[in-house]
């Protein structure tokens, strides 16, 4: 399973979104006095306070000026779950679903028939193809403003196969907080991740408080054309940017041109991006989130097909990174329903 | 001239810079209150301050939430001069006619060689190529904080040909106004150029009051690789994305995910940019910077090798774009030296 599903990660890149957003506050926290109410003290918590207060405290020999507070999120595990697959490959096999009326070709079409049939196993028997072929007609052969609509249906309709939620409510709660906490304190919170960043847009300010323009993704090419005298920016099936691994680096300095000084990651797809963080001079804070409660969410690290965390974890313990216990470090997983 | 100027500036991607930035306030303008002094009265202050009365007035059917209070703005020929060559352009050739000691082999090897002699007749007869082989010369080969020091360097000690002036002091007095008066509206101000956009962030925080984070720009691949147990982002010699013409509301969607509510631009590489803010629904503003001073500036439009305004000139008028005569409009072109 782990070809693939990392393959329709890398991927799944073509999202797109515009048009007007919401603004609705982010939920957790309070916005007076943002805390860290569902955290547990611990080592993780008080690295957290103590970074903040290190950047924060004029004449501190840590202190940070507020325009360079810059504090990066991967989404996928560090925000919201991302288990049994990836958010985002479950919106790109349910839009094919959706999309097949207009398809009577991929009634005999490979790998479309097999999952139009729900046979999941000959699907997947087509492996890493049988996914891009699937996220590539998701995700493209439509415009921006078409792209954004059909995400915000799924994220309205959807539920997850676990908990019977939608996934705008799969999102982490002590999480919320550390985003509301570092807002508080004059940070710029900015998401960087393999994930689609139209897909992202799609909900990232109305659930996280992060506005479109700073969510940094994977990214698919666009082509600008008139149509009926209107411009529109037409989705193509072709990669632009892989923003994963060694690409998020990268992603930081295309899109922001500034090194963070805090990084949040799950998975080896992050190691790069909080290796980048934790290289510069002055105070720094790197921080895995660990999946380690099977009761409340999952448990899984280094063997996992999704979020794998091996080479991260190994290096978050040479180096000095944080790691969240999600089991003893957190009250609660996720956000009150 | 036109085929090199155009590719070079196309290909004047390659730009990247981090680290610590100067926060000193943008020059032009007062805090507390900033208006448009340098600007005559006339129909482009009248359409901007109109523009601006409407979108910032509470129950105005203009009004637009701060958050969606987006401006985009060109930089070569719209925030800054490009006569008589983008100064981007001048800055590849000044730097390989520096780095020539470390390239002994250069003054055998075309188009070098003629640059290296002064002999531009012989430089610019190897066109296109002869001029991209020196971009790629000045904008790869090295990491992206080396590359920042270069450029910051240059603009300390380059001097424009035809003022004397630093490049930084060849920006226009009248648009630093103008993002000031739209900062001070609740408006979050970006460059969207086909300039290099590590070249800009390392003076748009300073000149421009215009943070790394929102300077938009073509891209170069990096490469992340470690060195001497550090990472570092390395400059390759590739092109990544174009942030020019039908680019240019690609690059927005991508990298901001709004649509803007007012575009700024001089040229035909604005125009589909402008286009594509114009197209949006509620009060817009699309504004074409008119280089008509030859005693003050140059005096330049539709059969211009550097900044060539034909298309968007055209557009401009049958659809009712702002137009700033420069000769008329502003009281003063450049920043006090």
């Amino acid at each position: 399973m782990r070809g693939w599903l990392w393959a329709g990660c890398v991927v799944l890149v073509l999202g797109s979104s515009c048009g007007p957003r919401s603004s609705t506050p982010p939920r957790g926290g309070s916005a007076a006095a943002p805390s860290l109410p569902s955290w547990n003290e611990g080592p993780a918590k008080a690295a957290i306070q103590r970074f903040v207060a290190n950047v924060t405290t004029l004449g501190d020999p840590g202190y940070v000026p507020t325009a360079e507070r810059i504090a990066v999120f991967d989404n996928d595990g560090t925000l919201w779950a991302e288990q049994p697959v990836y958010f985002q490959v479950q919106f790109a096999l349910d839009r094919v679903k959706a999309l097949a009326p207009q398809h009577p070709e991929w009634r005999t079409k490979e790998p479309f028939n097999h999952l139009l049939a729900g046979d999941m196993k000959a699907f997947l028997a087509g492996g890493e193809h049988a996914v891009l072929a699937v996220v590539a007609a998701a995700h493209s052969g439509l415009t921006t403003d078409e792209f954004a609509a059909a995400v915000h249906d799924w994220l309205r309709t959807a539920r997850h196969p676990k908990t019977g939620r939608p996934y705008t409510s799969m999102v982490y709660q002590p999480m919320l907080e550390l985003l509301d906490y570092l807002r508080a304190n004059g940070f710029k919170t900015f998401i960087v991740s393999g994930g689609g960043v139209e897909f992202m847009r799609a909900f990232a300010d109305s659930v996280y408080g992060i506005p479109p323009e700073q969510v940094i993704g994977s990214q698919g090419k666009l082509r600008y054309e008139m149509r009926d005298g209107k411009p529109v920016l037409f989705k193509l099936p072709e990669v632009q940017f892989v923003d994963d691994g060694p690409g998020k680096p990268a992603g930081i300095q295309n899109f922001i041109g500034r090194r963070p000084i805090a990084a949040f990651g799950n998975s080896d797809g992050d190691r790069e991006m909080l290796e980048w963080t934790w290289a510069g001079t002055g105070a720094r804070l790197a921080l895995l989130v660990h999946h380690t409660d099977a009761d409340r969410e999952w448990a899984y690290d280094r063997d996992s097909p999704v979020g794998r965390l091996d080479k991260a974890l190994d290096e978050a313990q040479s180096s000095g990174w944080t790691v969240v216990d999600m089991k003893t470090d957190w009250k609660q997983v996720f956000t009150p329903r």
